[in-house]
């Protein structure tokens, strides 16, 4: 297949879905092509022969994830409040302690410790500009030091470290040594605040898609589905004096401008013709991908909930998982209890064979909601890190040096190429938000070159 | 073309060289393909019409490096030592200050403290396990912390601090916050000293080889140079039930073991089949390559000596080079003067054109050496990091947690595949001595897994 367009955008995830949208409202020619043969990129909405699904990427929005909210109203799509009633469960030390309310169950020093810690984490992330982390007045020293050390300096009991480990590992993705404070920081900020991102109430995990994440994808897809070309994997962007021609195993497409809306792992396997600046080159090969698995059971219905649990566990490292939520359909139609495996408990466990992973995870999902756990109606696991359109998620990481080294490189347009994807975004870094902020503003700038 | 052999390498560095010859030795099958069009990888000797050459890639050869005076005597290969008399320059704080000995001209307190921090990093880098750095007793805290932190928090005046970090930055190619200190400290100890890694006498700068370093890589392969392929670029690596399947654009190589002797950063441009395991693949994502520009004037003798210099300059960061050296051919034939340019000084200063780097390059060797040094019969300069069959020097960096969270993965085979490259070996890792010892080991696995 060979073809012809103004703008090509590469990947249909939301960045790339939104980009499109925007030069679709503007009438602008376009195409969009993905490696997949499936919307959606890091969002993926796993539909069975029963009309049931599990949402196995992305899939919460929350409070100034403004973009989001217009997206699904524009296009009738409904959403629902995350279940969030009843009692936590804390697994520490080898010890289950239930609690209701915002208040684990520990001793009254760790409490106050974590609350410190957060809300140190919460005042300093203030102080990094979100167009410019690298200006912040003590840039330099945050981007030196990982966000492990910066904990272990802040928590003084071992079970207050053990608690904001698991929160904030989940929060990030990564075991905390992978990131630069300056990252960890510029990521609570770009989130509006730590405590947003650790909530359900009034925070990023507060409300679902009904039908699915990939249902909002689908539908803004929807009015310009036939410009999107499924199967098609780019391998080079070679810039003659035409404009710009992309390259796959099946397909070469001319095009003036392009948006590479994929993560940044992907889009340094692309092969450039000119090779790209050194800033952006040396930046790809710094950034990695957080790596998350989610181990979800599906029930014919939330049984939890009638234990008085809201299926939420938070478990200190001797345990596969960080952190469980209810992510059971709108109105509770049945039951979907969803565990977090994340960077080393998630190389750990993914080791295992699927009949072995099945065994430990609902050994566990029984150990904390009884006997039902144990006879899902379905099991399902997801790597995102063995995904190869994907490579890991949620996000790219900024380890030490890179935010201060290379000041943003990353969205930098080089030549008639626009860089999207949530790693691009200054806002809600890392979400779905971001990746549609990143996608529009990508638009954006092709228009703005256009004229 | 296609093909079919029982060992097939991938890379013609010192590795991949090292690799073929003890396979060659014990009578085995192989074939050897490589990208370039020439022997050597992170070695490179240019060459002019005229006779003169310059070392463009790792050039130096020292105590304990075994292998490679083994290699040089078997192979009738010559060395000879670094000039090494008369005065080294500091420039600190935009002041020229000449010296003779082993001590610079600072103040006392200054002295002391890098003294100090020398030493301190000396005895904690002896505390690492070569083959598992993360057992170190210290592994977890050493993993979240980069050197930067370490050396600020070692370096109590401003002074001590500049050169401590021209130094290390000249030993590891890359700024302090980019690498752990675990890996730093075994990188030391890999070397033996850290007292070693920084001196010409009795260190890894001691000897030259006589017609450039790439002159013994030729002689290295000369016995089995029909076995050599090369701008053969590697795609893919897919495994059947006979073996492996090696794929470029312009050939096709059957092999029943591969051994890979590519810098990890182009390992993961390759496609296998089936994918790497998880470890793998995160940890390659994780490597990215430390930059290295050299910056070469060469004359028709090297007039510093006359005048009482030695070529050495330590500059801090107000310039753009943190070391120079006296670069000359055997007997001071002609002269070279070699500047390293690394890191954020690489950055910046390679984002200027040719003209422009020649100009401050040689305004730079004149303030150091004098009016002689502004007419050269040559300027050559050379980034690695833009070269796109290393896309760095001198080695994969490990960041914060990649040691600790990724156990030294990089050396383990995966099936039939065997994994060289400096960056896989315990001693000397980064050095072309880790790149032989790294490929002899590779082919006794091959060895052994026929047996």
């Amino acid at each position: 297949m060979s073809g012809i367009t103004d703008t090509l955008i590469i990947g249909a995830g939301f960045s790339g879905l939104a980009a499109a949208r925007s030069l679709h409202l503007r009438g602008k020619k376009f195409m969009l092509v993905e490696a997949r043969d499936r919307l959606g990129g890091r969002t993926y909405t796993k539909r069975f022969d029963d009309g049931r699904y599990v949402d196995l990427g992305g899939q919460w929005i929350g409070p100034t994830q403004d973009r989001m909210y217009a997206l699904a109203r524009e296009h009738n799509v409904e959403w629902y409040a995350t279940y969030n009633e009843g009692k936590n469960i804390l697994d520490l030390n080898r010890k289950l302690r239930p609690y209701t309310g915002l208040i684990p169950k520990m001793d009254v020093l760790s409490l106050v410790n974590i609350d410190l810690v957060l809300k140190r984490l919460e005042s300093l992330a203030r102080q990094v500009p979100l167009e410019s982390p690298w200006t912040a007045a003590n840039a330099k020293d945050w981007d030196s030091l990982t966000l492990e050390t910066f904990i272990r300096k802040h928590c003084h009991t071992r079970d207050c470290y053990k608690v904001v480990r698991a929160g904030l590992e989940t929060v990030y993705a990564c075991e905390l040594n992978e990131i630069s404070l300056l990252h960890a920081l510029f990521y609570i900020h770009s989130g509006t605040s730590l405590n947003s991102l650790l909530s359900i109430e009034n925070g990023a995990q507060q409300h679902r898609i009904k039908g699915g994440m990939q249902h909002l994808a689908e539908q803004i897809a929807a009015p310009f589905h036939e410009h999107i070309r499924y199967n098609h994997v780019v391998k080079s962007i070679v810039e003659d004096s035409d404009g710009l021609r992309v390259e796959g195993s099946n397909f070469s497409i001319n095009a003036r401008q392009v948006i590479l809306a994929v993560p940044p792992v992907l889009a340094r396997d692309i092969h450039f013709e000119p090779v790209l600046p050194l800033f952006k080159t040396q930046l790809l090969d710094k950034l990695s991908m957080g790596i998350v698995g989610k181990v979800v059971g599906l029930y014919d219905k939330p049984f939890w909930r009638e234990d008085g649990f809201n299926g939420q566990v938070v478990a200190d490292e001797n345990k596969p998982f960080q952190t469980l939520f209810d992510s059971s359909p709108a109105n509770g139609d049945y039951g979907t209890l969803l565990a977090f495996c994340i960077a080393d408990r998630a190389r750990e466990f993914f080791a295992h064979s699927e009949a072995e992973r099945q065994s430990m995870a609902l050994e566990h999902f029984t150990h904390y909601f009884g006997a039902k756990a144990a006879t899902p109606l379905k099991y399902i696991d997801y790597c995102w890190a063995t995904d190869g359109w994907s490579r890991g998620c949620y996000a790219g990481l900024y380890p030490t040096g890179a935010w201060t080294n290379f000041r943003g490189s990353l969205a930098k347009p080089v030549g008639r190429i626009h860089w999207a994807g949530t790693e691009t975004s200054d806002i809600w870094y890392g979400y779905i938000e971001g990746a549609v902020r990143a996608g529009e503003r990508a638009a954006q700038e092709v228009m703005h070159s256009e004229s």
